[in-house]
Parts: C-alpha cells; sequence; structure tokens
C-alpha cells in the first residue's frame, strides 16, 4: 500500500510481523508447537504487551494465559483471542493473528473508554486469552486449553497427556514456566477472529465471515499388530506385516470420501508411527490416527462404519488384529442467531459487508460456545490454504479483520448478547 | 536334556545364556542395536574372554572388534565370526550365536594346539571377530563393519551415516569408547556359523547347512514429496497427501512379489518415516526403504522396474514427487566349491551330516566372501522365524554347531583351502 496507513493499522502490523520473527521457519512459515521454547516466547512478548499497559497478567493450570482488563468493578469478563501455539513448520496466519488482533482491540477500547469515548460506562470487563494447544501436534487431542476451559476436557487428565517422546503436558509446560495455578476469569461472552482456511471469502470479496456453524468431526485411533520377522528370510505367505496393513487403512480413509458427493466429507490419515522401524524388519506394530469431518453427522458416521468394516476385511486377509476406537468427536455447533446478527450489525456500521460460513477445521471458539455467548469471525485466507508455510493473509484484511473485532467487542462489553444465553 | 553335557558343551551353553541377558527383552529377545550402551555391554563381554586367556584385542576405525591368537608366528590369521548387534526387540540367537561359536571354537583349538595334539604345527593364527552394525536397524547400510572390512563400502563415508536422531556412526562409537585406531589383521580365510533363519534344516531334521550362494538383494530409497495441507480445511481435491502416495507404493511394493512364482521374490517395505506427522496435518513427506531379494537376479530387476513404474502412476494421480534410488545392491554370491566340500568332508568325520543350502539374508560371510575363501554353515531355527523375540534354536543344535566349527577351523589353520584363491 502506498496510502499511509493510520497510527493504530501500523501497530498491530508492526506487532503481527514481530510475533511472526518467533520460531520463523525459512520459507514464511513458523514452528512453535505446544510448550516448546518458541512458544514460551511467544508468551513473554503476550505478557511483556499486557504488563507494560498495566494489565493483570494470569495463567491457570493447564497453561492459558490470560491478559485482564478492569473497565469497571465486579463484572465478568468479555473474552477475546486464540492460541499463538502452530503446527509443525505451520503457517504465521492461524491463531496468531487472532490473539495480537484480540490484543490491539483490547488496547483501543481502554484507550476509548479512558478518554471517555462512550455514552455510557462499560458493562463488562475485558480480557485478551492466548489459548494452551489448540494445533494439537504434539500433544491430542487438539483444542485442549479452551476445552478445559469450557468443562469438556478434564484438566488432570489432560495434563498427563503424552508426546511422543513421552513428554507429559505437565512436564512440558513447567519447563518453559508455564504451569499455572491463577484463577480463571469468569466470563460474559467469547469472540474470535480468524483466518478462513478455505476459499469462500476470497472468491467472493468478501472481508468478513460470521461462522453460523461448525463440522461434526470424529478421530479414528487406529492400531495395527502384526509379527516382527526378517523381510529378507521370512517367506512371504509367513509375513503378518502391521505396515501392509497400515497402508491398506490409509488407502479406505482417503477412498471413503468417494462414497459422498464431492467434498461434503474430508477424512485423511496424518500421523503414523511404526515399530520397530528397520528396513530390514517387517513391522510388528503401527499406530496411526485419522480425522473425519462433515458438516452432516450421518456422514461421518456412516464414513466411520464403512473403515470399520474395511478394517475387519484387513484383518482376515493378512492375519493382523487391528483396534479401532472412536476419540475427540466433536458434534455439529451452531454459533447463536444474536452473535450472527451482531456481526451483520457491525458489518452494516463500519460497511465492510459479511456473509454467514461454515467452519470445516475446529477453533477454540468450539469449545466456547458450549458455554458462553460466541461470535467466530473469519478473514480471507489467500488460496485457502493452511496448516503449511504457504498460508497467507493480505495485511489490508487483517487490518480491516482488527478494526472489525474492535467493533464486536465494544459492543460486548456494553452489554450485547447478554439477553441470548 | 538329562544327560550330562561335556564340560566344553556345558561352558558354551553358559556363556551363550549369559550374554543373551544384555539387553534382554521381556519376551526372550534382546535389544542391542549398534553401538548403544547395551552394544558396548556385549564387546565388554567379548574383550574380557579374550583378555583373560591372554588374546590380543584390537578395535578398528568402523567399530570391529577382533580377538587374536597366537598359533605360529608371522602368519596370517584364519578369522571366525559374526555379530553381537541385534535388531530392535530381536532375537538372542542372531549373530551372537557366530560370535560365541567362533570365541570357544579358538578356545578349543589353542587348548589343543598347546596339549600337542595336532600332528604338526599350525599354518595360521586364528582370531575371531565382533564385527560392527551387522543389522543395519539403526544406521543404513546393514552389513557394515565387514564390508569396509572387505573394501567395499568407504569407512569415512560410512563413520558419517546418521540414525533417525541425526547421531553419526563415528559420534556413537565414541560415545561407547569403541571407535578404535588399531591394525586390522591380515586374514587367510574366514568361516561363520549362523542360524538358518528359514525352515529347512528343521524339516529335514540336518543339523548343518553348507551355505552355497547368497541372493540378489537391494534396496530402493523412496521419497514422497508433497503438500503440507490442513486435514479438516483443505478440499479433498486441493491435497497432495504424501502418506496417501507411500501408502499405495508399500503395496505395490508387496504386490509385485504375486508377479512371479511363489516365494521367488520377497518384497517389503520395513521403515518409514512422515513429516510432519500430526493427527491433522497432511503429510508433506514421506521416506521409505524397499528391500527386494531372489535368487535370480532378473526377478529383482524386473520386480524393481515394475515398482519404479507404479510410482510414476501414483506421482501423476496425487500430484506428488516420488524420487526413487537404487541401493545397498549385493549380487549374488557364490561360496568357493572348496570350502563347501571342507564342510562336507567334516560332516562325514562328525557323522552329522550336511546340506547344501542357499541364504536369503545377509550375512558378514557375503562382504569376506569378496576377499577370502569363506565357509558360511547354518544350524536349524525352530519354525524359521527371525529378527523378532520368537526366534529360537535348540541347545542341542548350538552345541553341535560349535564343535563343526571348531573342526572346520581347525583344519582352516592348518592349510584347508588355501589352494582356491
Amino acid at each position: 500500500m502506498t496510502t499511509a496507513l493510520p497510527a493504530d493499522a501500523t501497530a498491530f502490523l508492526t506487532d503481527f510481523h514481530a510475533v511472526a520473527e518467533i520460531g520463523a521457519t525459512p520459507n514464511a512459515g513458523v514452528d512453535r508447537q505446544a510448550a516448546t521454547p518458541e512458544d514460551r516466547e511467544t508468551r513473554e512478548w503476550f505478557r511483556t504487551y499486557a504488563e507494560s499497559r498495566g494489565w493483570e497478567v494470569r495463567v491457570d493450570g493447564i497453561g492459558n494465559q490470560f491478559a485482564l482488563l478492569n473497565l469497571t468493578s465486579n463484572a465478568p469478563y468479555v473474552l477475546l483471542g486464540s492460541h499463538l501455539d502452530s503446527q509443525p513448520l505451520g503457517g504465521r496466519f492461524d491463531g496468531a493473528y487472532g490473539v495480537i488482533a484480540g490484543l490491539h482491540a483490547a488496547d483501543r477500547i481502554a484507550r476509548r473508554v479512558s478518554t471517555g469515548a462512550a455514552p455510557h460506562a462499560p458493562t463488562y470487563n475485558l480480557a485478551v486469552v492466548n489459548w494452551f494447544n489448540e494445533e494439537g501436534g504434539r500433544f491430542a487431542p487438539s483444542i485442549m486449553g479452551s476445552s478445559v476451559f469450557a468443562g469438556i476436557m478434564d484438566e488432570a487428565e489432560m495434563r498427563e497427556v503424552r508426546d511422543l517422546r513421552g513428554i507429559s503436558v505437565r512436564e512440558a509446560l513447567e519447563s518453559i514456566g508455564y504451569l499455572g495455578t491463577d484463577e480463571r476469569p469468569d466470563i460474559a461472552s467469547y469472540a474470535e477472529i480468524h483466518i478462513e482456511q478455505g476459499r469462500i471469502l476470497e472468491r467472493e470479496g468478501i472481508p468478513i465471515g460470521a461462522v453460523d456453524a461448525s463440522w461434526h468431526t470424529q478421530k479414528l485411533d487406529i492400531e495395527v499388530l502384526g509379527e516382527q520377522s526378517h523381510t529378507g528370510a521370512t517367506l512371504m505367505s509367513d509375513r503378518h506385516d502391521a505396515l501392509l496393513g497400515a497402508a491398506k487403512v490409509i488407502q479406505r480413509v482417503h477412498e471413503v470420501t468417494d462414497l459422498f458427493p464431492p467434498e461434503t466429507l474430508v477424512s485423511s490419515v496424518g500421523q503414523l508411527t511404526l515399530e520397530p522401524n528397520s528396513p530390514i524388519v517387517v513391522a510388528r506394530r503401527v499406530h496411526l490416527v485419522a480425522d473425519l469431518r462433515a458438516d452432516d453427522r450421518e456422514v461421518v458416521r456412516s464414513a466411520r462404519d464403512k473403515i470399520l468394516s474395511d478394517i475387519r476385511e484387513i484383518e482376515a486377509e493378512h492375519g493382523l488384529v487391528i483396534n479401532a476406537r472412536d476419540f475427540d468427536v466433536r458434534a455439529n455447533q451452531l454459533y447463536p442467531e444474536a452473535g450472527l446478527q451482531l456481526t451483520e450489525q457491525v458489518a452494516d456500521a463500519l460497511g465492510t459487508g459479511a456473509r454467514r460460513i461454515r467452519t470445516m477445521a475446529g477453533h477454540d471458539s468450539v469449545a466456547m460456545n458450549r458455554i458462553a455467548p460466541t461470535v467466530m469471525l473469519f478473514i480471507p485466507s489467500v488460496d485457502g490454504v493452511s496448516h503449511c508455510e504457504r498460508e497467507f493473509s493480505r495485511d489490508e484484511d487483517m487490518v480491516t479483520g482488527v478494526e472489525f473485532l474492535t467493533e464486536v467487542a465494544w459492543r460486548l462489553v456494553h452489554g450485547a448478547l447478554q439477553e441470548t444465553k
């Protein structure tokens, strides 16, 4: 852009691009998995931003980090936020955009309140959150910190979840100094802004999406058990090859999508480990995770049933034992109509326009929507790519989003959505 | 056995079962990968065995460990041995049997020589070797130490080979104190005894196999390159899933065996790593190793060509780049006829019987056969299973094998095989 940006926009972009340097990868991505040194560094940045403005910072028992602004006394908080952790070699926008946008929106509101710009005092206080382990790349399941906050996952159990190296969430958080004991704030409502990770807004030229529902999702935890043997000296007819069985499972997990109309179901295996993983040994055990998602719960269920019946065939054909277990099942969530209307009112007031949109990806707001009136906003993603270094959103779209979130949050702290839930 | 064993047999079995305690696993196997603390422990046992008998111990620049017996002056060595490293969760017989049998054979010969039992003095000296990294489970390629000794692999290059954690052979050997600088012994001939890892001897009730040839073997190093993306938010039609491509490659590597008569070709993938290996990320890269073996070189070549042409199809179908590279190609090796005849003469003299047999598995003797007259002996494997904890050979078969090896070695140190090469 050649025109001079407003100071607020410049301040936001400066901070956004500075945070993108933390854990930066050669191809413009970031690698900041949960509770790693890079994750700690973003947390220190968040803390400094808040403390330098006199905001109170808290860390709870699952590593969620909060910045609290006192706008009024003895009132619950409107909470804004997302997550600063990333996938391995992930993008710099996913999650980070929402946290930094939340901090800047809070800063603008604090200044507006202090200058007496509002017709009346805020009804609620305001807080910003950096949720722990939204991505789930290191510790499964994903959306961990917000789900514990929302009471959907058990805190003690989640603290004992281990990564592939055997390190627990508790140990990892302790090692970066972020296993807290602070009280969680009471909240009145929640708002999150995120990149779309799809192509709809870009294709239609609309800067804001108002998320009206999330897809039904589930994972399958699959363990293939064969028999370890010699790749050279064992007869083919004597082999019980766990990796061959796993290869067929991976293919069936993919092909099941062909049984439904195009793009109504997405289904992939992204994680796999094998034992013993030696070039001249037939594998005895493979562990893998399949991820199934559709707007329609019945589509997911029927795909899952087909995969399980395919698995029985693969077991019989190769003399394997294959254990499959449902986990991380997340039902469709409808976001409240009042929040969608609030978004549309702000779109009218700012003249940006907005459209209703579904989310195929999971978000912290999916968990928060279970316990508080929640608004979920999207900004456009170039080419719809995500969870990779090539992920991209334009500066001007990010700036519009921060302005939009600020206005939504302004109305929330003044009592919007409080009749609805 | 209820009958009392000769003292020599008891001594061998005591040592064999004591070494099997080093790196022992719950199901009667061992886990002693190359240059690990468990590998160091077996090396210390080997050193103590040799030094307590006054034998010189040497370690060369690739971690091969030698015990040298002076039976005569200024003569090269007849070398006996195998390897003490194992696969992850491997069997306790593979390799270890040959080294311990070699040490006990050497001990018996030293005693026979010192008591003047022989009609004339030995022509050659005698040595026993524990080869470095025969298994290749941690550091590829396998048969590393003996191949460096035989000049087939380059020592400097092999020292820089890294395991999956990035640790080099050099670093690993240094860390266990076994990166040596000693001179390698000059050798006159080589003999190795090993478990069959197949079912032929057991089925036919013959206690000794005389290996007449090795199979033609090769590996394919395969890298599948896709694009990292979100398992939830990416359209199926936009995915370039490296793990799905790899799953299809694994199946084609298996299915190619169906194009040939049963059991003429064995072909499997045993090693695979994927990046980033996160449950909700479509993989960007998978690395895998395929292992192809047949008696007939043309069968291996034609299977390899079919796999490469299948790979081109998989590339095109899924928009992937798949790089495949031949490595570790080992041509059929014929073991010398004079060695086979020597084995048959010993079988007649001892009254055990023996049969000629092929080896599908690789052995250190395959490398040594390139540079010295070599004898390779097998003893029976129960059910033919190998490279797993269930691997088993009976005490009586092991004892017969040690007696057999002793007699072969006795004849070798007295000049047998020296006209042949």
